[in-house]
């Protein structure tokens, strides 16, 4: 089932287990994909940022993806290709679709500044991968320091029509759901799927602005998937109540850097990964911090029992 | 009272009120500096980043810091000084220490990189301003895009005596803390004060990890003082459990750009400053954006009553 | 007379001369005024980033600018106003202006990022100073980090009709004087004054793609002015045969950080300042610069007997 | 012969010879590889920045280092290992030290800020690929925007002994050469071989300041191992003399972003490449551009013959 315009839920983006020697642990991997479908997440997206695809070799990224893609059956994978390149993004690329991935996740390069500088690597870039690959627009001006106004989404999106979904995770980025929203209704832009990340910081109140859900790493997917749902349903106090019972852990594992480490350590601690090991470069957690992440885990397991952890 | 090692508590980031045609609002200005002292604020900023401090003429600057350290009386103004060069930072500096305030804070300029430069940079700004003005180390890399290592804070406390205070911005910055705090215990480096910034975001684990209070703006200092009081109390559960109602609320006046907006709104709303306007450029709060706010006071309203406002 | 759309020639950026001890140095300010007028340059620019404005008092700045104009009489002054709020530009707007100034210079803030973002600083600016001031759009993107693509330019001059003349200092930049000069071909963009900066790096082909000349520092303004000249005329070979000559010490001259203490260093051995002294921060001649600076002297004296100082 | 301190003359920054339809060329790269042989180039650096090393899938890298060096022979080739990740540069450099490259090199990511941060950056790298393997320390801020002064460099290889080389690519750097140097007469640093970047702007004083000679690309690497040789020699107004005559070409050609096609256009001029292709994303030559390379090759020929190229 390819990726789509009308795609929605939660996508879990998905780390890469490791086992303490910096090997890729397959039987982890297997069970987190496992899990995510388990949690109620719609989609899988792999090889991102958060995923470690830098410090993979390519062989690595293929055989993570390709593994993950049969594992989750009907799950759709998608999968970052986003590279220093146009031959590195079209080779994975092609192997990925091939295997059976849904779309593909392209972050724009760091060096991007002008709008038809940013327009221009898009339209390049998608003249390598072919014009049939649906892909997702990762904006993410925090880290990749490109800065796309509602404006120049709307330029790529009515440009390439194999845009269809939109990895929103602006920051502030609330108005800019609202005017991407806005141009939909006022029929300059066709529709997108919009789904939001920095790892869900915002969820509760960019569903109310029309997001279509969640593609972000945090820990508790399941959490994620509860308050897309209720926030659908139209239960914003009961959104925003399970929301805010994880909201200090959210901040805690929104911390740049180190927040892949709190990341792995609670889906360690979830049984979910055999190990928090990531490969160089790394942060780790101190023992003050392991501390910390355990005192939130028990503040909000008193709201939400999944995060009651037996120890 | 001059600002020292010791200095400690909650020294509120000052909003300039401006009417809604952009003139300075000095009844706001007197009317906010009350509150700050009835909110068991133990020291005000002026003239930061948040001050608007760019925005201002010269001579408007000057005139603000004066009435507000006239009015405050005991209470500890620091005045932002941070200027593109030194002659500016020195007269200011010179007019406000005479003025009576008790010290002031300056920021690296954004084209800093190695450790060399940074050391070399504070040690240039503290031969223009004289070696007798106690001074706060700004450390504000998000905003700033100037990196500073525990090391080179080092470098800078130990080189320099007048420095007395660090503003504590980084994020991460958990660790950032504790490392300090260990060099302390070492005997590698003098006596510091650390406040915390961020818009307090991680006020809660900060103050664990060694910070003596915060310097920040949020829009409830009262509630900053309570939280750094119970911590300094031991009072663990309390002191998060207060933070954690205000913290939707506090991470949606973090936001980059539109920040200062709702913390203006908020003082609005609290009766404190007259009208939330502010100079150009600056970004507005749509409807939806009231909306939200209203909707989250509501929600701390819960926990704690001074979140509950008239309409 | 103000600056229009068909000003031209050699505008001098000016550096600000001062004393060993850091005072401004009145005699040595209109001995470089006069030096201007008779080396054939057509305007002076006073307070741009290479004249060290940052580094003065709102008061000192305005006293450097107001005797230049008083001194230059019919040669027009251009004021760097850039600042970092719109209060500040405003108020050393009005006053040059009012002491004759022929027009301002705006810089964009480092931060800008979008096509919008841009365009609507410059709007701000403009309502800011008043739309009846003539003024210079910088694009100096090595510096300032904000990228302008031609389509951004036309923007600016199409809507704020005050904007008559870019100082262009991109680079590489010949192409973007080729799509201006295109757009006013094409009748989509009407004409403007295009002045080049770069320390005249690529002043020989600049006039060729349809620069009016330049407006930078090289210490030999008289050369720029011969160049221009010669290229305005078509006699091809005779402007890049004195251009090269010099290239060897423009290439010197045009290092960053330093290029400013060679300039200063070399207007003083022509005689035109007493102290080639800088306001800190700032980067001095090492014996081995100096030396080096010497030797280039010499040779470019082989072709321009200028160049040919007295020990 | 592996890469050590001793290290010295012109180390030629290899493009990448593509066909018109982005294949590789294998009869030019031959061919290039025995021209710079032949024009006196005591190495070649291949898969660097200019070589469009980015645009290259893994086994097309693999494929073009190993060609050249077996093509090479007793020439040593350095290979440039630069990724985003440390198993793709480890998987690289033991690939190509097994096909007999001379060392490899490797620039910092663009993150790094603070002198740690890039310190452990090396460490962490030379981990990985192993501290046998002899390496070239790339020091490009302008484009990669990390600053090392010169006490991080004497850091890294002080405590590297495998780093053997510094590529001197910082603007303005004649004082880092300078200070470089006095480590070593101080005995503060061990032996380090010098080659210089920047397109060879500043080569003439690059050698009188202590380096061994240019790694870089400029079209005339012949002229450049003549300038070495005459600096190294003693003749010092030979060799700037030679270097002068080239200057406004040298200058012309380091244009950041079309620098590339300046140097292929020339270089398929020179009969070397059949074709100034490359791969997406790239910027192209205007026909104008084309006229003024081609009136520089005219007037650099007067001077050298080399020049000269038929039509």
């Amino acid at each position: 089932m390819p990726l789509s315009q009308t795609s929605e839920g939660v996508y879990a983006i998905a780390p890469t287990p490791f086992h303490e020697d910096g090997r890729i642990d397959d039987v982890s991997l297997d069970r987190m994909t496992d899990f995510y479908a388990e949690a109620g997440c719609t989609g899988i997206t792999v090889l991102g940022i958060m995923g470690e695809a830098p410090k993979l070799e390519a062989q690595e990224g293929l055989s993570i993806a390709t593994r993950m893609i049969r594992r989750a059956k009907s799950l759709p994978i998608v999968v970052g290709v986003s590279a220093p390149g146009f031959a590195a993004m079209r080779a994975l690329t092609h192997q990925v679709m091939n295997e059976g991935a849904a779309g593909v996740m392209i972050a724009p390069p760091p060096h991007l500044r002008t709008d038809d500088q940013i327009v221009g690597y898009f339209r390049q870039a998608i003249e390598a991968i072919g014009a049939d690959v649906p892909w997702v627009l990762q904006d993410y001006p925090l880290t990749l320091s490109v800065v796309m106004t509602p404006g120049v989404i709307r330029r790529i999106v009515e440009e390439i029509p194999s845009c269809v979904m939109l990895k929103h995770e602006d920051w502030p980025g609330l108005e800019k759901i609202s005017a991407l929203r806005k141009f939909q209704r006022e029929g300059t832009m066709r529709p997108l799927s919009i789904l939001t990340g920095n790892g869900a910081l915002f969820l509760d109140f960019e569903m109310e602005r029309g997001a279509d859900g969640a593609m972000t790493g945090y820990a508790f997917p399941d959490m994620l998937a509860d308050v897309v749902r209720l926030s659908k349903a139209g239960d914003r106090d009961a959104a925003h109540d399970l929301f805010d019972a994880h909201l200090p852990l959210i901040r805690y594992e929104q911390q740049q850097g180190v927040g892949l480490a709190i990341r792995k350590y609670v889906m360690k601690r979830r049984g979910i990964l055999a190990s928090d090991a990531q490969r160089a470069p790394n942060i780790g957690l101190t023992s003050k911090a392991i501390e910390e992440v355990e005192y939130l885990l028990s503040r909000v397991g008193r709201i939400d029992r999944r995060a009651l952890l037996a120890a």
